[in-house]
């Protein structure tokens, strides 16, 4: 048997046991785990600082290894995260839907966990206590992938993480690791049967590859192309509050907005307004023919605003950029934002400013994305800020879950159905 | 363009009108299809009788004939339930759940349609319309991949609800039908981004088909090795019935039951009746040592009752049989059963008949199957006796929907955010 076989195996075994624990046990587990990772801080550092140094010896860039880098703040960041779960409602149990037949059958339908979940994820070690923890709370065993540039740290908080759970009862096997090589990867793709779901968390490669390769069903997370559209009815004022601060306030997460695009009957005065507010802010728009003709046109242009304005190509509009880009265009109708967003967008956020009351109930309707915000940041579409408590991942497809996923999106549901010895006729 | 990409993305353009029908406008296209049907019914049994012959000429076997042939009646069957459909509330627009958060913004989770769902089936016509029905419902465009042994009928049935639809002011796109020979399924099977979701109904081959070559998220359907387990504490006489019910009144559904485990505190009682009212019934039993010895026992054995037990292989106990066969156990606990539940079962339905408040409690919780029955036939488990009043298929996977799928199931979500200005700080 291979290796992954085993581990998954023994993941579903341990998940009968966590399956049935109460809120109690659980919680108690997520203390014990957030207190164990404090007093291994200097462990966890050590073994960190083993993953950093191979990864500046390598040439990685800084920016990777400061989201690799562990330090005592970080690592109490991790335990607080757990804690922060066990003060969340459990999930399991809860009661989608419940009535009694015509024949008396009393139907439930009921949260049960999924059982064995998969989390692929990149070079950060806080990922590793957080999937955990969130997977334990909804009664899920978790197999954690993580990246082999971490392997050093994830080892650490794993092994912490497993000894805490069995010290209250669960078994350890509720969290495993899962080899870095990619034949291992390969096969937990293919071990449809024995791991329910696979998440994979990350760059748009990472969750291509899993989607394509993976025979177990996945949840796809987090691509974000996202777009302001500023209408006809718009208060221009509160627009470009609104685009420089879904565009600026953290330009490299998912529900940044990464396109502008302005109604033809304000383009001329948004335009003048925005490009030099979002040139000051460092953006740069990559605009279409009419964007950049305004930023020329703009009597108060300056050199700088013109640097910030460079022509966008058919690609820019398709573009995540992560970074402070923002590709722009004048569109004729609400309509036409409509085709356009259809066209290009990822499905993750979209927001419209306006204040005509049709405008936003025909956007909302139209458009087809996990979010449709109307007159505010595309920046909320989080879990933390949803009211969640406690995010996995931001979905982008539409089956199962859609949008930020909390702990009731970690679960299926089972039907109890009671009778008196009712039979069909 | 291959053809299944060009129908693919025709069907999403009518699924963008399709999504803003309402629900007067859905319910006049299911009337119009209904009497369209009823109009037509010469031409589409007149085409039907072109694929019963060809299946005859082929040798196909007369049950498979049976579930192709049309006669007047069975369209008439179409209709009424598309007129049904009619009737059921509309899942799209429900708000799932809906707050205002801390900082003002009103959040509201609603009913989606998917956009494009594929359907992939068998030789059975009827659900040609009965899937066309649901998903006009739900608001989704839909591809229709029947069997080539049923291509004349469901082209005439197609272009039917097609005018149908059109003649009520909805794309005729929202119902198309896609080729049937092998290049084109696979194609559909790879048009992840175009196809939202693909549902395969028919047996357990195709289902494992779809589920293994597809890289559109796929919802598993229908494969049931259901378990009915007489407690230490079960009514006998009702258990008995319960038993017949489940395992007789049709087997050939995947709700029937295909395994019966028995405590072995009441074995010996419970099985000298059970086993010769299964052999009158006609059923076939396979049975564990314990259960053929206490054929031969049983004092009131005849020769008829022997005939009916034979002895079970391993494979047995994991056979759907879709036949008056049943696999037979004997168990020593209630944890015993879940264990052999937990091994062999399909997680589709598992009963367990039993007077213990305790055990029907500890059955529930540790049985993790779509359904789980106490004191009642596992032939509940269906769309219709749950009240949904339509019903897809019985999902057997715990992503997204699991159970009898009705309208809701049919469905994604997006939030809908209205805010006033606000920007995250």
């Amino acid at each position: 048997m291979s290796e992954i076989i085993e581990l998954a195996r023994r993941a579903r075994v341990a998940s009968y046991a966590l399956a049935e624990a109460s809120r109690a046990t659980k919680d108690a587990a997520l203390h014990a785990m957030a207190a164990a990772l404090r007093e291994n801080t200097d462990t966890i550092v050590a073994a960190n600082a083993k993953d950093v140094a191979t990864a500046r010896e390598a040439g990685t860039p800084e920016s990777t290894v400061d989201r690799l880098a562990l330090n005592p703040a970080r690592v109490d960041g991790m335990a607080a995260g757990l804690e922060q779960l066990a003060g969340l409602t459990d999930p399991v149990g809860e009661v989608v839907r419940g009535y009694t037949l015509p024949n008396g059958l009393e139907l439930r339908q009921v949260r049960v966990p999924f059982g064995v979940v998969g989390i692929i994820y990149e070079a950060r070690p806080n990922v590793t206590a957080d999937a955990a923890g969130i997977c334990l709370k909804s009664g899920n065993a978790v197999l954690l992938r993580g990246s082999s540039s971490a392997a050093a740290s994830n080892e650490a908080i794993i092994a912490v993480l497993r000894d805490a759970a069995e010290s209250t009862g669960l078994p350890a096997d509720v969290v495993q690791g899962v080899p870095t090589d990619r034949a291992a990867v390969k096969e937990l793709m293919q071990a449809r049967g024995l791991v329910d779901v696979l998440i994979p968390r990350g760059g748009a490669g990472l969750i291509q590859t899993v989607v394509g390769e993976s025979s177990v069903p996945v949840i796809e997370t987090g691509v974000g192309n996202c777009h302001v559209y500023i209408d006809a009815d718009a208060d221009l004022d509160l627009g470009l509050e609104i685009l420089l601060n879904s565009k600026t306030q953290r330009p490299s997460v998912c529900n940044a907005a990464e396109s502008l695009l302005v109604h033809s009957a304000v383009a001329s005065e948004f335009l003048a307004r925005a490009l030099p507010a979002l040139a000051a802010a460092g953006v740069t728009v990559h605009g279409d023919p009419t964007v950049v003709a305004a930023s020329k046109n703009t009597s108060a242009a300056t050199d700088a605003d013109e640097r910030g304005v460079v022509a966008a190509t058919e690609e820019d509009f398709g573009t995540e950029y992560n970074s402070l880009d923002l590709s722009a265009a004048v569109v004729e109708s609400l309509e036409d934002a409509v085709q356009h967003i259809r066209r290009y967008s990822s499905g993750h956020t979209e927001a419209i400013i306006t204040r005509s009351q049709a405008a936003a109930r025909r956007f909302t309707q139209a458009v087809d994305s996990a979010a449709v915000v109307v007159n505010a940041s595309t920046r909320f579409t989080d879990g933390g800020e949803f009211g969640f408590g406690a995010e996995i991942g931001i979905s982008t497809q539409k089956l199962h879950a859609r949008g930020p996923m909390g702990l009731p999106e970690m679960t299926s549901t089972k039907y109890i159905v009671i009778g008196e010895g009712q039979i069909r006729t």
